[in-house]
Formats: structure tokens, sequence, C-alpha cells
């Protein structure tokens, strides 16, 4: 009943993550209404994605060049590196225009559950990027259990490298209630406690 | 920061009703784990639809042949015509399983907000197909004021035409929007209309 070339749009929609056949069918039908020219940019943007993004060999960032926008950035402080799971967490930080060092992307977090390993992660090259110049790794995985654990791990394998090895700080959310944290976080946000 | 072809690819996510820039990013950056080959056929699909897709002479349908596939099946009654919004509709209903009759696609509803008038939607080309065969004509419009508002006024274009006009019974909540009604609420729909 629905046209084959609309049936088969529903089914692509459906491999994003959270869709399901509901909102697979009003993105497919939404694209009818679309204008040609958006259409064929969505088609072309998709295959470009494909095909020009790599990672960046020096911190596994994506890029559609040799280098990523940031490693090439001689702006940016070149001693201090953020290591985060993803590419996403590097969008989240670039947003608060605070930190002005460069990054390492894991590309995922040590998981037991998942059977993702050490050496699954984009560790080695972490190593190989430490020089004397290096001051500082803050280690910004998630505060779940599996970046806790791929902190614990790093901070294990970088010990004794002669570099400073910092977590970011837990605490209370800016905004939170008190009464509405859990209590772990606020466990954490009493032991982190610092002198006003 | 972000490579320029995944900003892109974010912006076209972003077309789609109801995605902000947070569940576009989320889409986008799922493309980069999605095989080629899925990624390729995503692409195909959306110039596909737009190319291939047109709508039915007859009832406004989409299809990708002269008469679109309901239109064009002599197992279906003919004599009954199912007045709807869109094409979503007629998903919603066929889902049923009850309806054997044939449908018209209004392709939008009367609104005064949005300035829609009676001429800008497809309801000459119902007024042509009607002829001596057509018994009944079922007004499945959405129990919205829109949906209201249109079938009231093709129930009075409708009359002196010597045909049964009906509307589906107010077994749809009201507010509710026919595809997201359930299939039970949609049979009990069909099962009491009333003339009106």
């Amino acid at each position: 009943m629905i046209p084959a070339s609309l049936e088969k749009l529903v089914e692509s929609f459906r491999l994003l993550p959270g869709v399901g056949a509901k909102s697979a069918e009003r993105y497919a039908l939404s694209m009818l209404d679309a204008s040609l020219e958006d259409v064929e940019e969505f088609a072309k943007a998709l295959l470009d994605v494909k095909t020009k993004i790599k990672t960046c060999p020096v911190c596994g960032n994506l890029t559609e060049e040799d280098k990523c926008s940031i490693c090439s950035d001689s702006s940016r402080d070149h001693h201090t590196i953020c290591v985060v799971q993803s590419m996403k967490d590097i969008i989240a930080m670039e947003k608060t225009n605070e930190y002005k060092g460069v990054y390492h992307v894991l590309q995922g977090l040590i998981s037991t559950t998942k059977g993702i390993l050490p050496e699954d992660l984009n560790i080695k090259s972490l190593l190989e990027r430490l020089n004397d110049e290096t001051k500082e790794i803050i280690l910004a995985t998630n505060a779940t259990m599996e970046g806790e654990t791929t902190a614990l791990y790093l901070d294990k394998i970088l010990s004794g490298k002669g570099v400073l090895v910092t977590r970011i700080a837990y605490g209370l959310p800016m905004g939170g209630h008190l009464d509405y944290a859990d209590e772990l976080t606020l466990i954490k946000a009493i032991e982190g406690r610092k002198k006003i």
C-alpha cells in the first residue's frame, strides 16, 4: 500500500538511534514536503560523511584533513591533553569556551558487559604522543561505571610517565537541588569540598 | 571544530519534524558507525522518494504507478469512498483490516489559522469521481477543530448529490489524531459511523 521507495526510506530512518516505526514514517513523509534541493543536499551529506571523514592520527577526533582542526591549531595549549570518550564530548567541552588545551578521543570506554577491552580503545596513540612537553592529562570520561573504570585504568598506565594526571571534579551539577541529588553524588560533593 | 560534511548532515537532519540540535547531532554521528551500504541505500531512498513518488490522479494517494495500488485493486469496494487528510491516515486505516472501500486524500484540512481554504485541498477531484455507482462517502478526518470544519464543509457540498454521507463515530478521543489512534478505536469508529 505504501509506495516501495517510501517504505525503503522509512526503513533507512529506522536505522537512526531511538527512532521507532512511527517517527520513521513521519520523517519519511516529511521528505515529500521538503524541497528537492534540501533532499538532494541531505543525500549528498550522507555520502560525504562516509567518504570524506576520517580520524585524526594524533588524537582520534573526526576530521576531513590530515590532522583535526584542534591538533593543527597552534594557538591552543598542546601541553595539556583532555581525554574523552567520543567526539560528542569534545563538542560539549568546546561549548564552554573555557578549555584551551588539546584532546584525545578514546572512541569508547572499557566495558566488561559489552566486552570492550583497553586494546579496543585509542590508547596506544595517547602513550605515543606523550613527550617532555606534556604537562597534564585530564581524564574527562563519564562519571559512570565504565567511565570510572577507564579513568582508573588510564591513571595506572600513565603513572611513572612523569606527567600530571587529573580527573574532572565530581559534585552537585550547577542548578541542581541537594534534596534531589543521589547519595553517591552528595558523598563525592562533600569529599571534594574546597575552601571558599 | 566539527568537520564540514558532518555539520551539513546535522543541518539536514534538523529539517526533520521535531528533531532538535541534540538529536540531529546524534543521528549524524550514528551514520559514521553505520555500514557504507546502509548509508548509500539511505541516500538513494531519499532521492527515489522525491523522483518516483507522485499523487494518484483518482484519489490523491501517493504512488509510483499511474494509479495507486488501492484505486487499481478491483477486489475493493469502489462504491464506498473514505475521505482522509493524508496518506498517514490510509496507513492507519489499512492496519485495521476492516475497511474494504477506497479512499480520497484531501492533502490537508481546512484551517482558518493556517489560511488553508477548501480550494487548496483535493476536493474538486472528489466531486469529479462521484457517479451513480457511488453509494457512500465516509468522512474520516481528525476529530479536531480543523477536521470537523472540513467534514462539515464536505457534508454541505455533497448534500443533494444522491450519495450517503457519513462521519466516523466519535469513538475517537477528541483532540486525537487519526494516525495515532489504536486499531480497535479505529474499528469502533468505522462501525459506529452515523448519517450526518
